[in-house]
């Protein structure tokens, strides 16, 4: 009991399975750079009010660095009995220092250093993240200019609809990851806001500064009510929810992915290097990368509504259910880091068999929206049109024919409006190169979302950077 | 089947039962103003660009507005065997005006005119949930100065910790609730975008403008993927994801008001406008709104794994699935909508019991921390000013007393340091009065954060008062 | 406020918001069979202990009679101002009978009534479920039956395995809804405890029998707690539960329907009556069902989710919270009822392309683990038996072969064990034949497969009867 | 490469992130038990059936029990290339003892061999969940007698509503465990189906004998359908609902312990073994445990709404998606265990403040009811009593009394039905004495509830001790 900062008030010990319960320390040791880093700035601030000697400011600052320099190189001896990462570092410093150590708790409580720990561990960690998720708008970017000519068929419902450029494919998923780059920002806005100086909940009578505090750790806002500080997990569940909605989005990729992998569809072949076979059947090639980032979706939103859990009903100010609230947070930055990491990877590498996906259009009714258009344009009103079309599919299946297929007498037959240049209109390649409307799948239609692209990355990799720099200090 | 829009290709009616599974009509009714608009914004264009001719967009605009006034009167037919708002509406204006009516659906489909009725729909929802957000915030802002002098006890783990000013308490439901308002926002820019002329998902042969429609119907942006346009449903998970953080926001002040209005807390009396008493005890009065709002969070975090669940593993473009968009987000938009309305009028007419809040701070041990923080200042290393604390209060819960209750003679044997200004120190008041940290809860602090309030809710009215114009077309 | 049944110490009727907020008979009117009858039994209960007369049981019975008849004939004024089910109907026996009326709430609360409806109503719907599945198991045992001879490729990670009877693959999900069967079983069971008797919470001074009370209703057991009673929802949890796992098998089942759809793979062709069209594409029959009920496993989930979300953390013993545990479940039973229902249809309706689906398998290596295992029956250790089909499928590949292609001098070339027999062990019908391992796919298996799953559809059979029988008497 | 058991037809290795990723090794070698196990029993029936050799068999089962020991000892050296703990045993046990060893996957699959383990692991975890439920069954039952004379205000909307025994608030609990285990006995009834012989999917050409195999391994029923077999994640979802509605149960608990401990309520005193303090507030003594296994409802409901995800919509027959099975189920089952074993524990140790409860009785108006059912026995129409009680309450709530304080006078002014045994059925000793209804707080009631709990005990003690007997064999 004699190591425990609170005891005070107690005649007895914690029980061994409470303790073990209630230790956090297994996984709040990751954000260990960010806890020193937070004392360092705290000493300095109670230095420079007067509040603690200069003294005792250096003699802490060196403390904490070599106590950084122990755990950098994996000696530190964590302690369970000290529960948490700021337990495990105050009293380690208390032992190396003495006085000066036992003075650095002035004027703070581990709940506003606790979430000062995690706001500045959210801000690195988006980081991280951000860089990856760029590496997929890379990737997809490069996929569309090396595939440019590809066209395959696009769905709806799983059905064949309308033939459109694989590059507009890719740059559909560009276009979400794009959102989620926006998603991400506001999440560190979110987090860029320092809790220091709310103490347990009150704030303090102390004469400190958290602004000057906030500033030495890179902070640009500081919570304007320390209630709010130490019982605020909004950032968090901002970035779950992020999480989850880009999780989606590599799950819907990951189920194109495996089905254009099938024998049926044949549309891509994934790299040996992101493929793997079956303990049984020598003859598998399975898209296991795919599955599993599918999979991972489950966790990830399990994650979300955990912590949503968590949260519900409690009141101000901290409540101890609040510790839940990191686990699964670190799960879905771990999950979606290494996630799209992997996806860089598999799309750079992965083979589109171009000609295959052509060749089927050859045989299905892709075109059958423009040979109601050729209708359309020529007055016959759309519903009509739509009407004729519809018969002549239905005329065609029975026949085993495709509309190109049909002769200018049955043609004729369907409606008198037809002309020699509908075969023109149906050819697979006009039907993409007549989709030049904003957005469409038209070669110059496609090239702009291209340039798009390539100036959404060159921003997105610049305030990656910033956020980077940000961070250095850290060590 | 005479009367379906899709039913060429098709030998046999839909069965019955399938029909009315498919149906969405009883729910995206809801959206009619939206649909009508974006059809004349339709026909219009159309119309500009010589893809109709002006007479028939005339009638296609008269013939809506028809309908319209039909639907606001509430004497429209709705069919189920038309499945939804678009077919009910465009079947009608065909049956009233004929070819014109069929020439409507040119250069568009249901998947990008059903994405584009959400994307307005949600515009003016976000609007009215803004509305009564800020009304409650208002509510905050008013009882923190009705109540400016009051003093309770501040709480973590549910004990008594450090007295706080109630209006710091109230305050602390502002930021939350500001920062709700910030990510609707967002949600608000994401709804901005219209998806009209992606057609079914590859865009359009047709020589349309769909950056014109999109401004008369004023949208800020546009989709630039045809893909993207009709498979996005980001914009509503992240309103679900705004609703359900916005709902655990509830979800605490609700635990919080249920627990104050106990008898055994007594801290505030709710209105009997707002309460309601048991068919079999006569004496009850309970705080239903509370808890039914407590509970509902339930609902709205049900809506947000739904959807997530829809979406994931989707492949593009368009599935059936994603009907499945609406009720969910629909239902989330009502409950939070009258969840604020109510809590807007439950803080307004509360009754907060001060008196008592002050009496009790007088037998507990909540300025125990100002004890420890009075020794620290004399030069007692925080860690040491904590132990004798500890010490002092289980002397005094062996000796039934308070910290304030102690004798000179008392203190002096715990720590010489003591003096007879400890007692200046203990007390309530200077508790509270001395905690002027930057975002503290002293009255200067308060004052501070009011003012804040004031400006935020001042630009909060400016931003939807503009969401309201921007929608005010609708009729 | 004269119309309330619990305004007496109130001065001030419940705000308008306030009470459409509260109210719940939009939806808990669908109890009015069970409010009813829970009513003429206690009643009756009451009249046989003296507690009030013969002649005030008659009136009730009556009154509740025609109360009754009047719902059921749609012409009962329901009112928003009486909250719910029980009031509307009280209120109006007593303005129809008088003093008898007033006296029926004797010995009873809402508290208990509205557990004892939830649980008669559970009850009764459970029946309801029980059938469609059934159905759905039915119509999946014909199809094993009618396509018994059609092989199609098994699948693992979506890649061909090893070719299959399709009627195995149907007994698959057969196994699965039986199982759920058996979970329904279990809610039926939990459902199965009557709480009246229980009232506000704590019992009643009335010498009362709620044994006698369950009885008259048709239930098995009584709650031995009252607290219990009236605060436990587990038995809704415990269906939601059944319902997403049941949704999450369906949903399952409707994946491989969409795909089998597809152009690609072409295995299945549903029913007209079972798919639609498009409003653009002419060519489209879209398995539309399918995907709603895929789609509809997230409102399943979300319902799940939301109900265990209210009640976390709820304080015994009754917390208006719990209003919020009806809609989520009655949606969760016709989501179920109907995509239940669909299926039954859908399965029977649709057709298999069984020479298609045999075809493919000419043009694959879903052999391959029959090439290894003879070899590990000729004595090679399965691993290395493993390394050499890799080998020869790489070969294959290569060579633009499958293995049944080989000659013998290549099957030599990569193991001298190879015999001319190789070939009939390499032979899709010998693949499906010799796989008559217990559970396996071979037709004798299959055949017992089949012949048990008649037998459990007879025994599910008879427990619905007995259900159906058991609520007979809500008329 | 030369390391996989899948490489044949690969021609290049996995990526490093690709095989990490992919690798489960970190979290599967907890099953190592039930593999080698199984990998006996298999081995055992392949010598049986002549498929290998009684020599390899030998070779094989001493192989695996060297591996086994050295696991047991800490001294395995596990390798993420070699990905899950099946491959990291075989590899080991081929390099050590040849041949034999490159025979043991004849005749399955990682597919089946993988649901075995985790088979027979449930079955196993479940037994241990068990004995910690029966735990906190007994803690309960003892609390109930060593509190027997305590009487508490009943609570429902968290206002005060009728007085009730201590005990049967305690039984309230123990009434919902019980339930609990009953789920519990039902996850086990899953869990206790073997799926090996299933292979990957579809049986095998061996003649093995699965049955024997499952009855080796101490299974009671086997499965009839191989797809299902490797595909079925059932029997974990049914341990997570499970769970998840345990852990609600604990998560009520939790929270009526957290206000029972607040100033304001003082019912109850934790033991100081089971609480914690503060860093910077000394006077805190909190009840962590309570809000931690609250809070930790979250990560229950997380894993359970995860693996649905993980679940939705995945083709037959086993898709890598599925290896996120394990994880959360883990989780669940140490979150569980732990919460459990703190509770048995906490209420074992606490201290019931029973003069305090019945103390504050005597300033409210609990014995509300029993006034209306005094005028209601005296012929009064309930609903009539309940209004003239209401009224009463509020005179005395104006007069600053409570309904014992009233005068005869004052009785007979609100109803002249009252007369002197009104004061006698008012004592709140009465108000529970007479509440002998079925399942009501009268002490008779309780007697009987407690005497089936002894009952239930040692019934589910049997159960436990079969269970753990019958998995006695994976030492």
């Amino acid at each position: 009991m004699s190591d425990m900062m609170w005891g005070g008030r107690f005649t007895k010990a914690e029980e061994k399975n409470a303790l073990d319960f209630n230790a956090s320390i297994s996984y709040d040791c990751r954000m260990y750079k960010e806890d020193i880093a937070g004392s360092k700035a705290h000493a300095k601030m109670l230095a420079r009010h007067g509040i603690i000697s200069k003294e005792d400011c250096e003699k802490i600052t060196e403390g904490l660095s070599a106590i950084k320099k122990e755990i950098d190189d994996g000696k530190f001896p964590f302690s369970i009995e000290l529960e948490d990462i700021h337990m495990n570092v105050e009293k380690r410093l208390t032992d190396d220092i003495g006085d000066a150590g036992a003075r650095l708790h002035t004027a703070r409580s581990r709940n506003d250093q606790c979430a000062l720990d995690l706001h500045m561990y959210m801000k690195r960690q988006i980081g991280r993240v951000a860089e990856k998720l760029i590496s997929v708008e890379e990737a997809l970017l490069e996929a569309a200019e090396k595939y440019k000519d590809v066209i395959l068929p696009g769905y709806t419902h799983m059905q064949r609809a309308q033939p459109v450029l694989f590059a507009h494919h890719m740059l559909c998923y560009f276009a979400m990851l794009e959102r989620d780059f926006k998603r991400l920002e506001e999440c560190y806005d979110m987090a860029d806001m320092s809790p220091i100086g709310a103490c347990a909940l009150a704030g303090t009578t102390y004469p400190t500064n958290p602004l000057e505090e906030a500033e030495e750790l890179h902070f640009s806002k500081v919570y304007g009510n320390s209630l709010d500080a130490v019982s605020d997990r909004d950032y968090l569940l901002q970035f779950l929810s992020f999480a989850s909605i880009c999780a989606m989005h590599l799950s819907r990729l990951s189920e194109e992915f495996i089905y254009w992998s099938t024998s049926e569809f044949h549309f891509i072949e994934l790299d040996d290097g992101y493929s793997t076979g079956s303990s049984i059947m020598p003859q598998k090639k399975n898209p296991d990368m795919c599955e599993l980032i599918r999979g991972k979706t489950g966790r990830v939103y399990g994650s979300l509504i955990g912590l949503l859990t968590v949260m519900k009903g409690l009141p101000l100010a901290y409540d101890k259910d609040m510790q839940e609230d990191k686990e699964g947070v670190f799960d879905a930055i771990d999950t979606l880091y290494f996630a799209l990491d992997i996806y860089a990877g598999m799309i750079s590498t992965m083979t589109v068999n171009g000609k295959h996906t052509r060749e089927v259009l050859e045989h299905d009714f892709s075109n059958a929206t423009d040979m109601a258009d050729y209708l359309a344009k020529k007055g016959l009103p759309f519903r009509q049109a739509h009407a004729v079309v519809g018969g002549a599919v239905h005329y065609c299946i029975e026949h085993h024919k495709v509309l190109h297929d049909l002769t200018m007498e049955e043609f004729k037959s369907m409606s008198p409006l037809f002309e020699e240049d509908i075969l023109e209109a149906l050819k697979i390649e006009n039907c993409v190169k007549n989709r030049e409307s904003y957005g469409g799948t038209g070669p110059k239609s496609v090239e702009r979302q291209k340039a798009h692209g390539k100036e959404a990355v060159a921003a997105m990799k610049e305030k990656a950077a910033q956020w980077k720099e940000s961070m250095a200090f850290l060590g």
